[in-house]
């Protein structure tokens, strides 16, 4: 989504829309604001004047002003940006996990201020409610990951170690975007997408070394991996690493 | 610190006590029940009866109410928690980040509902003071993490890729004590400090397969570790994982 902020208003020509339409405008041009700038710094007025209505109008609209709006536009990033983590389950894995943060990526650029103004905490508009969104995304984050490690839909629910592993790592993302935004958006968004997968690899191979569960599905993931693909690239490299771990092995596991 | 709500309030015999003498009463009272309770929860009147003073007495010290007593019992907790991060630079790194994991957990179950609170965001006291209260908590902690890497005091700064690596470790640090505050503490403490160290070691491999100055880091390090700590019997239990993923490697990579 473009920032409606960045494209002159439309002249107040009134077109009748319908209450649907009409919503839709409103927020849309909220969203446009609240993408950039902080909650706090995004006025009534303003909203009105990006989407070429009267204030009068947009209260019509949301009686509950500002709160409201942000409210509303945040549910519909939410729902926008859990769309992004749609993806078939279809091909190796960890380049369907590198499609969906493609995607996160590229909401969160085109997020940037709002994104992070909502996720630093301490706004005047956060709200329990602002609160219950976001940790709804974050669920449903964490069910289409371990839906991709085949987790999700089968009768036995998650253990719990494999569950705060796919739940850490995502706060891990949000934490590295967020870190990301603060340095100017550099490294590239697809370098920082390629950490992003080694991380979850890297977590994956480590929790199967004491969790069964973990085990089981790694060792399905793997038959699905492909040797130039992410989880390919990564054991070529991390190879040297763990040999120079030799010296910590017990002389029977090391000589196997 | 133990819960002073847990303990009958002390009579209100109004000893002499000096201006910091009783403000720091008052924190502790505060304190002791911001704890194990969520901010919104606790009331003036509830701080007073807790330090066994009167409520007007409360509000001498603490002319802006409850915000301003929440406030300095956050920067009290704070100064607490990362009193926890300091660890001597000695014994095996891994060892050091399992004894502050150790300290800190501690601290999340001493005062888990406030903790929670305060991190879940959305609560009325909730400022964008008390967010740089918290911001800075998990500066001191990086930076406390990046000495026991060797990559703080030198003379150059640490890098962008290693940097991000402990930022968002410690973010997922935080995400996965929530969830073991919301799963009603369990596994064991000591169990859930085991899977985060080795989410840590585990991080510092992929890594260091495509950042040199990690690379440099964890070869520094794995001189310092022994068979018998946690990258030792990382190590052992990871190597039948990785032997799974040899389909994944090119043949010359594979028969090195």
């Amino acid at each position: 989504m473009t920032s409606t902020a960045a494209v002159p208003p439309p002249r107040a020509t009134y077109r009748r829309l319908s209450v649907e339409e009409r919503r839709a405008q409103l927020l849309l041009a909220a969203l446009g604001l609240f993408a950039h700038r902080a909650p706090d710094e995004v006025s009534l007025d303003e909203v009105a004047v990006a989407a070429g209505v009267s204030r009068p109008l947009v209260y019509r609209y949301f009686p509950g002003g500002r709160q409201q709006l942000y409210e509303a536009a945040l549910g519909s990033a939410a729902d926008e940006l859990t769309l992004c983590f749609t993806e078939p389950p279809e091909g190796p894995p960890t380049e369907r996990v590198a499609r969906v943060l493609d995607r996160y990526l590229r909401f969160v650029d085109e997020h940037d201020t709002g994104f992070s103004a909502l996720l630093r905490g301490g706004s005047v508009v956060e709200t329990s409610r602002t609160t219950t969104i976001v940790d709804g995304v974050r669920r449903a984050a964490a069910d289409e990951i371990l839906r991709h490690l085949g987790r999700m839909g089968g009768e036995q629910p998650t253990g719990p170690r494999l569950r705060m592993m796919v739940r850490s790592w995502i706060a891990a993302v949000e934490a590295a975007s967020l870190i990301w935004l603060d340095d100017g958006k550099r490294p590239a968004a697809s370098e920082l997408r390629g950490w992003l997968v080694d991380h979850l690899i890297a977590l994956l191979a480590a929790t199967a070394a004491t969790d069964p569960e973990t085990a089981a599905v790694v060792n399905d993931l793997l038959a699905l991996e492909t040797s130039d693909g992410p989880a390919g690239r990564l054991a070529e490299r991390v190879i040297p690493i763990v040999a120079e771990a030799a010296h910590l092995l017990p002389a029977a596991a090391a000589s196997d």
